[in-house]
């Protein structure tokens, strides 16, 4: 998406070397890095400069066809297989992230030759990124049609284009609609701990210059209470069979705070989201991370202008930092893929469907 | 309360000075404050030095005795007119402030002379903070009686002693049920964007030795749902006659959630906080505060350790900031005050006991 007014999509080859937005320096800088092999491909998704499922899969199949060009003619085979166990183990739970290894790897095991091999590596690894693209930039198609001309969505974290390769998921909807003339304006949730709605949402928002709020995750309620929010549009990192969501910690009570008020509460998400094998959001687990997240904060310096850690907390408290939490399938109105809107419900019916 | 074993009223007279804790610098520093005359004292007021109901009711009256101590024999009568109108300008709306005031010229107006005027004014501004911390003490007993042995109980902001001269309202029946015995765990929402809950609530549960965990705002109704939540108790800035409650932003969100959860919200509060002139949540006014609050954080930095302001946000975003959220009667268990516990329902056919 739009970054200045130059097109950007999160990560791409540029000859042999991966290219991809220094995340962790958003909203302050914005820069380019450049990552000379695929160790440090590998050490990008490790050390979460890239993050976000669409974009560690385009990051890991990039990561695979700069490996294969930059192996030797007599050795490959050998190379691309320790390449794929490099990048593999740097987010094990990452389902993109093996299909984008597994891409690259198969069409180069297809292929007759070195030189082949090298060519049908990228035209793979640019198939990954690109139907990563495609299936956001349809999700913002279906999605669209939920808003109106005048909506006021809310959401919360950060699910847009940074999070995949373009366009995003929870934030398509919203670029298509604005860039097909409606006028619409979000509420981004700040996101505490980690200040995803603030640092991510808000930065990609500025860029397509799409009017917005940040708000204090507290202020949420408030702004429903009076009328002001249409529509909830989140994320998702992996939905159950049964259709319930997990998302970043705090969708939950956005989802509760909808039902409330009548507010559709809609889930945008790329069908490879849905976990089928999942029975319900009971059977999944949810990481708890550093509790410094929550007893810190990262800025900038008002004075100085260096990116800081400052700490909240007095020295004697304690933490606790659920990252995800689990919406129950009845509080979601809608499940937005790149292949339509479906209820939660529905999922199971629509297995083959949603699996092809 | 406790400050490292030390009992600790939030302000004091020592002589004709005026103590009290340097808030702004807690939970990083803890620091007494001398108030030389009336005028220091009325800035305290001012740049919120001193905050919190209760405190700055027992502010005004300590400054108005400091400056009949510091008043000349000739002059006085005229002296305390102008110290009264200056300690009445800090904050225009603050109810308590107003009744501390009044009730130390109202003795030395009935004073027979100068020396006796001094005398009475030390003793009125006493007896107004001495009923402050009375009356919280009280709220912790009643309080105390809704928490079980081994609750484990939320609170959002910050209603503790600092915002009163000792107990507190919300946090006085935690602090009783403690000292009863009772083994109590406090999740205390971080309290964005001021975050009164981790750098207050957190640091007067480490004088109190109260077991507690700091959460992020988005994680309370995953304890919920979780079941690891038994009651919820906060404070309140104003009750209105019908029992609706204005708090801090984010109070009527994790009401929704209690609610949803079937757990017990209780708010606890001095009966000087219920407004029987304002029929109801709609006519209390929201109080919409400055975008730096959501767009920065304060803390210590980790490195240097100078309490430093940092910016989340881009340069770009702006946001908004609403202070306060009315929850509604309805949501409501419970209202905990020095006079016993009310249904929200019953307050307006107790009218003359509450405002006795």
């Amino acid at each position: 998406m739009n970054v200045d007014g130059t097109h950007y999509r999160t990560v791409w080859l540029d000859g042999s070397t991966v290219k991809t937005i220094d995340q962790p320096l958003i909203p302050h800088r914005f820069e380019i890095l450049d990552l000379a092999d695929y160790r440090a491909t590998a050490d990008a998704i490790t050390t979460m400069i890239v993050r976000g499922a669409g974009a560690i899969g385009a990051t890991g199949a990039y990561g695979m066809a700069q490996a294969m060009l930059q192996a030797s003619p007599d050795r490959y085979t050998e190379e691309i297989e320790e390449a794929a166990r490099v990048l593999a183990a740097t987010r094990p739970t990452a389902q993109n992230l093996f299909y984008g290894i597994e891409k690259v790897q198969q069409a180069i095991r297809e292929a007759a030759d070195y030189e082949s091999a090298r060519r049908e590596a990228v035209r793979a690894a640019e198939t990954v990124a690109d139907e990563d693209a495609a299936a956001c930039e349809k999700i913002g198609e279906f999605g669209a049609e939920l808003i109106a001309d005048g909506a006021r969505i809310l959401t919360h974290c950060n699910a847009g284009w940074l999070a995949f390769v373009d366009w995003g998921s929870a934030l398509s909807p919203v670029y298509r609609a604005a860039r097909d003339g409606k006028k619409v304006f979000v509420y981004a949730d700040e996101t505490r701990p980690r200040c995803q709605g603030a640092r991510l949402t808000a930065w990609e928002l500025c860029g397509e210059k799409i009017p917005h709020a940040l708000i204090a995750d507290n202020a949420a309620g408030y702004y429903m209470a009076r009328g002001e929010i249409d529509l909830v549009i989140v994320g998702s990192d992996r939905i159950a069979r049964n259709g319930d969501v997990a998302n970043k910690i705090g969708t939950y009570t956005k989802a509760v705070l909808a039902r409330r008020h009548g507010i559709p509460f809609y889930v945008a998400a790329p069908t490879t989201t849905i976990d089928f094998d999942c029975p319900t959001g009971a059977d999944i687990p949810i990481e708890e991370r550093h509790e410094d997240e929550v007893l810190c904060m990262w800025g900038r310096d008002a004075d100085t202008g260096d990116v800081r850690r400052i700490r909240i907390a007095p020295a004697g408290s304690h933490a606790l930092n659920p990252a995800f939490d689990v919406t129950p399938a009845e509080l979601v109105t809608g499940i937005v893929t790149q292949k339509g809107v479906f209820a939660p419900a529905d999922l199971a019916k629509n297995e083959s469907t949603l699996r092809a």
